[in-house]
């Protein structure tokens, strides 16, 4: 992919993103990658959604980690998108949100259990969240460290990040992913409907246990892997 | 009805219920009965709203349950649609949703309770939950058990699909129904509207008993059956 | 004023209701009065807010009951608007909601607390709730009794309907007034808003004590009365 | 400045705050200072968003308190905001909203706690409550005593309003401030966000500890102070 047409995707995704209801201010980012090129463009820091263009998107080197061209500052969470995207090999596009019901379960350091089918047919088991960073964490490299402890979140829990798109990171807010961009926005988006649905049961007090197995196994595997039948072909 | 004109009118019912603010995404569907001539129309899997034609919607034998013609897969909850048919001979129309509070219910396996006069306008009594299907309903023909289970819910508790044309199935979400595909809409709608008071009575904490059976009666007969006198003769 | 002038008064009010989301479907009613003439106007029963015209609002005599000029049914809650006009004097327009929040406190029999100074800016301490309804009073006269159920819970309260222009039908919802149509309509958005919060309060656990009796005295008297200095002059 | 540009501003600051969803009706408020002449312009009281015009604004006088020309009455918090510009020295502008969440807590005479990194990036710690104010205060100056109480406070806690630019009136609502009206205007958002997830936090009954020293001050001061290293340079 040249330059031009990633800058133009990550613009659209961000775009996407500001709309979708999922950020306020100029919170949030979506970054998109070109595998290969080794490059990947994300949202530069702190400039307001309306006045993005396409120009701005800030491109980054998967080796380096450091801004291709000069230009504005990319966002202040890059270092964080550029540790997952050397982890998580299948990953194409990544989405930081702080949208309010998934920032919640951040906030409670509690993960979002897999309840029902529609959180089944996206994620495939619990959404976790990360352990506290330690003070060293936090005060050198806080966000290359946030990446890092998400990718350690997984290797420990020895989680696929196909099989589970998303994490949370501890009294911060979510991080989703996905083949590219836009799916990893709609992942930021079921998330958070799923976090919503899972934020009420536990609010009204519901002692229902989770979904059998079979249930969990029977809507993942319908829209993903070899026997998927959902949608057209 | 005409094969063109029941493609039509459930063309148009699916467009109000993207509308409705009950669906995300590609989710739900909704499908309409020609009786006479034992055919249903329904959404096809996994397009999104905003692309569908009429000539999308797929048509599918009652006799059968096979597409009529060929085309696009129909949704891949078909098959608990033709169950629900069969079994409930004065549905005309249904929806599936996950709509938000009633998904919330679902997976907390709790029945929406009659508390107020508004559900006793719609519903005669509490929506029933399904029992969670057991592992080999799951493995093989999941959706048409799907269908079964409700059928079976409604059976066991002696409940007219009539009174109270809603279901919740354990884990999963709501089906609705009625005499025809925009009832069905207008069901979902109410029953949404039914499980955000009843959550937010639940979570509150409040313990006030269920309404006594004689308003609950007067509502639901001043609606229905031969002694209602609400809206215009 | 003219029957005409009356009707497009009300006719304006149910307008402003449908598009305030307090209502959903055909449900809710305006009613507004003209005391020299004695007649009220109000919703017919079971229209659908965007087919209203004018010439559908229905006059009912406040000596009789009845419908002034044939023409379409009013609104099944008549009897109950009836009531509330003969026993409240300076009682100018009614509006009756199934608002959510204000709903929820109806269905758990719970009154809303005055907590804070909006509450006390609009109504002069806690919003009440009718006690149930016995068997004949629903089965024969429903809606009159709804009626003379509100002015019991008023009397035998020593409340105000000036101090306290809202009140809560248990298991049913929320009926407001004001001296106009349109100030009822504002008291239905404010009894809303202080539900909402106050709601709130509760789901979280707080167990918070209510304001002072000298600040809910302050913001009632600074908004109401001979003293009020809120606004220009 | 002149008058007529800070009356402009801040009537621009009022339409954004009626824009914002943070106020119903006429609620609410924002003034903004100049310093250098010693006026601050605040809107009218109880003139409806949609009808206000520059001209509306109503200068006051820092050092006496009183309207400098004559005109419109200024809003009833005017002798809040002179209190609170008379203390805080670094306060351009000042907002005060009865917005949902942050009225919940303040209702509950509830802190919002800093549990999570957007909260850290706006206000250095706890949002505090003010103490309820004694029948004396409420019933002479009952405005003016409002910002003494929220002066002392901060001076209390040893609070610093550059720190934490938002406080909870004890079941009143928030009041929010900063270099200028529409960084109140940003705050009073903000506020409102980080309510809405603490609430959740708190209603879904979870424990979690707040999040370590460290990482609160690593979010604040990446946006504030020398080592600022947040958006564009």
């Amino acid at each position: 992919m040249k330059a031009p047409d990633l800058r133009q995707l990550v613009y659209r995704a961000n775009r996407e993103l500001a709309d979708s209801g999922l950020v306020m201010g100029t919170f949030g980012n979506v970054s998109g990658i070109d595998r290969a090129s080794g490059v990947f463009a994300i949202k530069p820091s702190g400039v307001p959604y309306e006045e993005l263009t396409p120009a701005h998107m800030v491109l980054v080197s998967l080796e380096t980690g450091a801004s291709v061209e000069s230009g504005l500052r990319p966002s202040s969470d890059t270092a964080t998108h550029l540790e997952l995207y050397r982890a998580f090999g299948s990953c194409g596009g990544i989405v930081h949100t702080h949208s309010e019901f998934a920032t919640v379960f951040a906030q409670a350091r509690t993960p979002i259990r897999c309840m029902g089918t529609t959180h089944a047919d996206y994620f495939y088991g619990d959404v976790p969240v990360t352990r506290p960073m330690t003070r060293e964490e936090v005060e050198r490299d806080y966000e290359k460290n946030t990446g890092l402890v998400i990718v350690e979140t997984f290797r420990g829990a020895r989680l696929s990040p196909e099989d589970v798109p998303a994490v949370l990171v501890a009294n911060h807010g979510p991080f989703t992913w996905g083949a590219d961009a836009f799916k990893a926005i709609e992942h930021a988006r079921v998330l958070e409907y799923v976090a919503r649905v899972e934020w009420r049961v536990r609010a009204m007090g519901a002692e229902a246990p989770p979904p059998e197995t079979c249930l969990v196994d029977k809507h993942f595997l319908r829209k993903h892997g070899p026997k998927a039948y959902y949608g057209q072909k």
